[in-house]
């Protein structure tokens, strides 16, 4: 698998078959076929077939998934049999509903370490977390060895702290802010922007009979 | 336009147009080039500039996009003279960090109405904003006439508040829980699933070198 590309759209959807799969076999299920996948899910059976042919042969067409197997494939895709470690920079309303988010009962992510510039936060435990300076930044990221951080500061800040993040070493950035940053090729950042969402969501519905479920 | 479908893709990503354009024309900008809208928002500019041609002739190729124009034609695709209301299920951490969310500021949209099962919320005011008993649903998305709901109740609940919203004439869900929502064809469910997202994150970090940009 390795000599083979995988889309970004595939990639994307691999925590969620993962999730489906944790939840097939807790419940003591055995097989899967990708219909019945396809209806959990809500992504249609010829796409689930097509990303899991990426993969290698994971079934038989007819047969139907071994859902053990596939959630011992995809949990190792994952890397879920270890803790992903990740920093939160700014500690505001968001950041701190971030910090009260399990990621780790569905996924093995823990947020680790916050940074914030907020004095009165600064050395204080929030919800088992620690709250570092934002100016010993460099530093714990180095130390913990942080390779993804999460930013929720406010979009005036949010390029510097892209910049820093950057320069220490950061690979991935799940922004909040509703700024594009701007980061170097091999640097992955994420958009995560609540507002446009909400307000393409409001246009969808306004205007539902326009707009096509087609790509592009 | 009313003939012409647009594409889910294009849909999603006018509040990303519309808010550069809004940046330009408060910095005094005139002009736009789609070379330049493209390295702001990071979209290259043969899709913009597909995009654009959805909607007619907006511009003359060589000379640039005017940027009151654009902003003027965008502003009311997207309905921002006037401001739309939207209702909240669920007044926890998340919740009540979207509350803070200034969703005002960048597009005309406000959360009016909170929603929750905790007594010791219900009948107060959070950030301006009132919260009502979860059982009040139906009756105050009629009284306050919501086309729009954001979900952030717990995922065992997700899918029966859904069906309430749905019931109550509910046509767009933003749905935070990990649930996939089922819902009829004629509503439209978005999911902002962060723990999916900050996974996706980590898998395309650690697999970059095998992860392609292409769709599909």
């Amino acid at each position: 698998m390795k000599d083979k590309k995988i889309p970004r759209a595939t990639a994307k959807r691999l925590p969620l078959y993962y999730r489906y799969l944790q939840y097939l076999f807790s419940s003591g299920k055995k097989k899967v076929s990708s219909a019945d996948l396809s209806d959990a899910v809500k992504i249609d059976s010829a796409t689930i077939r097509r990303d899991f042919s990426y993969f290698g042969a994971l079934g038989k067409r007819g047969y139907g998934y071994d859902v053990e197997d596939l959630l011992n494939f995809f949990s190792k895709q994952l890397n879920q049999d270890q803790l992903t470690h990740v920093a939160l920079i700014g500690v505001g309303h968001l950041g701190r509903a971030l910090l009260n988010y399990n990621f780790q009962s569905q996924n093995n992510i823990r947020i680790s370490a916050g940074f914030d510039v907020d004095e009165d936060l600064v050395d204080t435990i929030y919800e088992g977390v620690p709250i570092y300076r934002i100016d010993d930044l460099g530093e714990q990221i180095k130390a913990q060895q942080f390779d993804v951080a999460i930013i929720t500061v406010p979009g005036e800040a949010a390029q510097d702290i892209t910049d820093r993040l950057v320069e220490n070493g950061i690979k991935g950035i799940m922004n909040f802010t509703p700024i594009r940053l701007t980061v170097p090729e091999n640097v992955r950042a994420m958009n995560v922007d609540l507002s446009n969402e909400l307000q393409s969501l409001i246009y969808f519905v306004q205007y539902s009979d326009v707009i096509t479920d087609e790509n592009e």
